[in-house]
């Protein structure tokens, strides 16, 4: 992606982001719902820029966090909602004298190969448009071609004959043409029909009044779902992970049940990695080569190294490196912290803001203090540290290198390096006690 | 729903629910087989009770707890598996004046909007009963329908002609007529036929041959579907939460990845609530708007208050509420616990039997130790606390406001408000203690 | 299976094993991928030892890992990959002669009732075949037959006319055949073809030659799908977990949500267990009847008794056992652990090399130090004990009958019978502690 003023050179993607979403019952605007945890929005400005200079996104009042969003792109407002056709008109005064392509950030499928063909399409045409045929064309408008197999006109559900309707070829809605045509033809269309509004599909006509060539560039309809409820929203989810998940088994990731992985759109991982079933990506994840995910693991902004052995019930969080061949094993969080090389944190254990020196063993139950109800603190543990079971460190806390933490200690002061430290009491016992409790219960024994 | 003795307006639903239900191969009636956490039989009592005013349920001998989970509706027993007709006839005695349906306990997916129409259908004509398009037909009887769309009989599999076999119209078997002519139907069905047994099918005949108008109305196949083996369970128990979760998503609710979330029948969810993948709704959870529950989690038996965040991997358990704005992290179990408006417990804790003020801190691997091996005990934690990780709250225990629990304290008197507790050993250290210990092993380092 | 020298008797079985699986994109050899937990090289030893007396597997050169997965079985080395009718002969060596059949380590789904179909076949005939009937035929060659139904020729898809293309009888390249006819059948294979290489097929066309009558034994096609990808890894194990959900529910298991269970090839689960959504079974477990597992469970290696509760999230490792109406709760792992009947470990515990008595109870956070850096020690605790919550114990360690161990304490010495033991600093307070740090906090309070 280049950032450039328009030059004649210039390509602009247009992403039409005011619709509404009513049918989403979200106080959240429609465009910023996510699917593989990134807003639409998101996904469509990730397909354009692999495609077009430059993009503006048109967006309706008091929808700043479309705006944020969208940053660094540029956003242009329509005040009314008077149509597609008056909603790319919006975004003229950014056209260059490249293509500009109209797109609906409510199409969160569509590819940037798709995007690709269709600018490929317009070279030495007027206007090139993403046609499909579903298997259920529905009320789609219909793309009217002649023998040639140009585009000679669009017909809407309603205003089609029985013949035009068994055509099977259905327009999508997006369209690309030269900026300044497309600036004249958006100008150009009128709302002299029955539900007073602009539509953009009209530039078709426009095109063809002129004598422009129009042409077709079929798309998988899969690409070009629309999203208009939160069921639509799940069937996009379910394609983007369909996706995703062939992806990886292609790259030669092992899914031993795919339906239940769940990626983010940017999850990278290598060959020869096992990923059992129930796991979740959340975004900014890494995995590398030889290293098995275990079933029920939840991993987020987070690199872990080869051969390493992350789950079952692993919860990794952002800021989190795991060494090669390092172990995080059953309900472990961690946080912001650094596993060396072999370490291991198996079994039952918090550690946040911390670095973990290599070949380091955190003992089951093992909690870092990282929170002082104030500020976030670091703990520092040394390489071929040993932290004994149900430890409590207390952070900012230093173990040096081969320091051994008594099981049970709660440890407030930096331990010297090969040093054993402990902080837990001394054990008593009283003889029979337990028969004295057990004689003063007053009823019978019940579950925990 | 009126709980009424019956009387001339009173109309009933008898359910038989005396199947043994042998191909699930469960010492558990089949009845009481639960989908969506509810008991079958609990799902007939719901649709039921919206549209007739009593219902009956027909049992079979030494089905105690069937009589349980019908109550306090009244049960019947059918002593001798003589047939539907039969088992039927044993309600006559509850029939009112008034409608009389007979539904099936095993057939728990019918709605009461199904139940609405066939009673509709019902007045101004002698019987209706529901009927059904299955697509695969099969070797249900087919309902045969005059010129006027009139049923004049209902044909068995083995007694239809080719002709008829090609009905695709079938019989579901539930009906509904006023009840005295039930009864005179039920009591004059005959078992000259080979299984020497009493169809209620045969209701229809005697109502034709009375001269009553007999309707079929038409239901989905769905909704209609039996229930005999534990895979017929694992259908219904699919159709059911796909329609939970179309209900959920149309009303504002995002999910993720519907086909990995599992409600309740009662499960209530606000809008703008999205629930990440792989999450169960146990019974009797509300879940209110802009709350976020994320992967793993299991609710149960629990309010939680707007904009909380649940999970990933929370459990709560029955009893408890979580207020505005609170967060339950990863690892952490709630049991009939209040957890204060932006109150957190992030980490690996255990909370039974509490009360945590709001805006207070629970560290990670705090536990209430609310058993004392005998008997439960509270613990109640003041607003603006803080409680340090791997704190251990002996119950009955109440924390002031405002206090603070030293991390790794095991706490079992009362604390004040705003005063600093703790209950840990002091820490020490031995130089070289380490590499003393390290020295000793015998064998190479293994993993934990 | 009988481990015998070959006889006249002796049936055999070859796996041809020396796939490279390119399209695996794995440094693991292809037939030593894992579908329900078990390598596909080991699903069809597991098939052909229920009908062949022997088996022989062909691997390729530095395929050690692939013998040492068919020990005890013999492996001979197909040194050139130069066909699979070459890679068959490299095993004719080891034919008896009785029966040899062909197989496919990346078949892994066909199953010993097939195969006892094929051997049954070949009785009385030259060759048996297996041939099956998929939905979309594509290019398998196809087997055609003479008006009595027997083979007389197998015809490549490249060589086929339009007629034979329309034959939907497909080849699966699985045969059986009388084991001195095989191995000189084999021996008589050329490779004069367009890809220089020796087919297995033309064993076929060897035996009508001979005047030999070829069966066909038709098979579903799913069993005989071969697995070259990731991908259809993948679907083959969708295809296995069907199977061994299915055979679970018939078996009256309820599996609430069986698409989301997953269980390992060797997996018994008895009647009336009920299992939650979402639960992972990985190799060697046995659950007795009564029995519940709850959501997001994890269990491998491990016997439940009859009763038992076990989850949600509970995590049973290899070694365990629990015993009759024990329960394992939210977050508990237990490994190499035998629980006793009654006991219960509810909640976010870690308890490994131990026993734990009938009806003890394990308090919440309870963890056992099994490893103390260098060796495993044992935890034994007897009988009706009870363990406050957040203790830590510190292996090797026994507590004795009816013990008592306060909460939040460190055992490190064994306790007596009746005894309650403690190891718990004492509690201090200082008023106004806690508004004390608060007022020096120079920064807004934020989230933990």
């Amino acid at each position: 992606m280049t950032m450039t003023t328009p030059t004649a050179a210039t390509t602009t993607a247009v992403i039409l982001a005011a619709g509404l979403g009513t049918r989403m019952k979200s106080s959240l605007p429609k465009c910023l719902h996510a699917i593989a945890a990134r807003p639409m929005l998101g996904h469509l400005l990730t397909a354009a820029q692999q495609v077009f200079d430059d993009i503006v996104v048109v967006t309706g009042p008091e929808m700043e966090a479309v705006a944020k969003a969208a940053a660094p792109y540029p956003t242009v407002v329509q005040q009314d909602r008077l149509g597609t056709g008056h909603a790319a008109l919006q975004a003229a005064p950014h056209f260059g004298e490249g293509d500009v392509a109209i797109l609906y950030a409510d199409n969160p499928l569509i590819t940037a190969e798709t995007l690709a063909r269709l600018k490929a399409a317009r070279a030495g045409n007027g206007l090139a448009l993403l046609a499909m045929r579903p298997a259920e064309p529905g009320k789609y408008g219909r793309v009217i071609t002649d023998a040639a197999g140009d585009v000679t006109r669009i017909v809407e559900w309603a205003d089609a004959t029985e013949a035009e309707r068994a055509v099977g070829l259905c327009n999508a809605g997006v369209f690309c043409a030269g900026g300044p045509d497309l600036a004249r033809w958006l100008a150009a269309v009128r709302n002299d029909n029955a539900k007073v509004e602009y539509y953009l599909t009209d530039v078709v006509a426009l095109a063809v009044a002129e004598g422009k060539r129009v042409v077709a560039v079929e798309a998988d309809p899969a690409e070009l779902r629309g999203v208009n409820s939160r069921a639509e929203l799940a069937e996009a989810e379910a394609t983007l992970q369909s996706r995703l998940r062939l992806a990886a088994m292609d790259g030669g990731v092992t899914l031993t049940a795919p339906e239940t992985v769940f990626f983010s759109a940017d999850t990278v991982i290598e060959p020869d990695v096992i990923v059992g079933p129930h796991v979740v990506f959340g975004p900014g994840v890494t995995v590398k080569s030889g290293t098995e995910i275990l079933a029920f693991s939840h991993l987020e902004g987070c690199v872990v190294g080869e051969g390493a052995r992350i789950g079952p019930y692993a919860r990794l969080r952002p800021g989190t490196v795991v060494g090669q061949a390092a172990h995080v094993g059953n309900f472990v969080e961690l946080k912001a912290t650094t596993l060396g090389d072999g370490a291991k944190a198996n079994h039952l254990a918090y550690i946040g803001d911390a670095s973990v020196g290599a070949a380091s063993n955190i003992g089951a139950g093992t909690i870092t203090c990282n929170y002082d109800g104030n500020l976030k603190h670091r703990t520092t543990i040394g390489a071929g540290s040993f932290v004994g079971s149900n430890s409590t460190l207390v952070a900012p806390l230093t173990l040096g290198d081969g320091s051994f933490i008594a099981a049970g200690s709660t440890i407030t002061k930096d331990v010297e390096a090969d040093a054993l430290a402990f902080g837990r009491a001394k054990q008593a016992e009283r003889r029979g006690g337990g028969a004295l409790i057990r004689s003063t219960w007053t009823k019978k024994k019940t579950g925990g």
